[in-house]
């Protein structure tokens, strides 16, 4: 059972390693920029990196949701390679926003496109199993033989 | 195993969605309003979208984690059930608080009762199976007894 | 099955308790500093209480990834003892917070220390499950024929 998920384990793991390496980068600009907790408040560069921040830890509940719904009701090979994809985009967005709000917007429409991917993968997994479960029908070997039929 | 999990895997997906509903939202607040990232200071139109997005998104992975165990330890059917309640309070809730600060109380102390619904059958759920497995008690079973034998 | 999780799963169930502890303090304080949502500013006090629990909230799907992937893959035991441990940091963190900046400090360090040892455990863990599924390698064995070698 746990070879059905350790792929996805894996990549949460890389995630929670990122979000850890973010928070530093957050740590290390209040030093800079001398902006002590509980203030959230300092000069641009400061808040792009605080917000680059809030940003991606808002995004991983959501992220970890699809990740692991696509990889068990999905492909856990494909999920898999979109939350490594998924993880490299918010690098990018974060390293883009530390130096621009303009920098930021790349990146993030590539994460945001992967998360729709994983969303996508996710809804059709679900679906085509509440279909087997409930309805006993074969999603996919259904539209495939409509399709034939179609031929 | 999946059909033990496939109703809350679906609920999950519904919550991205309409977490992505929300987002988009706040884009949309930030382009009518004119307040362009990093910053989040903006009017109270702004600032209620705003906030009403923030509290959905902190609410998210506390909601998902107790749909989760309520649903593995408990009952799939009436935690996936109580969890379209708590997505549907939290649109009320969005909606809500777009309009007026007072507008958002309502909605939110119903999703919160929802919440507490989940939180009680997790507990509950967790709690007998902690007494079944490491106690070899049926806490149903002696809590079944014990009134029978009160009668 | 549940009785490989069901740790972790009563680890899941408080943590969300302490959250919803956490957030009636919120609620409190914005009683009794006069703060009205959707605001967020206010008195150093109700600021330290504020972040506070942001940051809870913040770290709350991290801790709730690194738990469960720890206890799927390297053991169910010490990862729900790091939780508890772990939840018990977090809330000398909030009261430290709550009286002074500085009073966040020491809980929070070890707070973060918790963290890092389950993700310690959740990369041994996994690292060891790939080596396992992928490679057909025993890690753990590979490790202790190499050692005996040596001796």
């Amino acid at each position: 059972m746990l070879q059905d998920v350790v792929g996805m384990a894996a990549v949460s793991v890389l995630a929670v390693l990122e979000q850890a390496y973010f928070s530093f980068q957050v740590i290390y600009a209040r030093r800079k920029y001398s902006v002590s907790p509980p203030s959230t408040a300092g000069p641009p560069e400061f808040q792009r990196i605080y917000r680059a921040q809030a940003n991606c830890s808002e995004y991983f509940p959501i992220f970890i949701t699809v990740l692991w719904t696509s990889g068990l009701f999905f492909s856990q090979g494909l999920s898999s390679l979109c939350g490594l994809l998924y993880l490299y985009g918010r690098f990018l967005y974060f390293r883009g926003y530390s130096q621009s709000a303009q920098g930021r917007l790349t990146p993030l429409y590539f994460s945001a496109r992967v998360l729709w991917v994983l969303l996508g993968f996710s809804s059709l997994g679900v679906l085509s199993s509440l279909c087997r479960f409930y309805l006993d029908l074969d999603l996919v070997q259904h539209l495939l033989s409509v399709l034939s039929l179609e031929v």
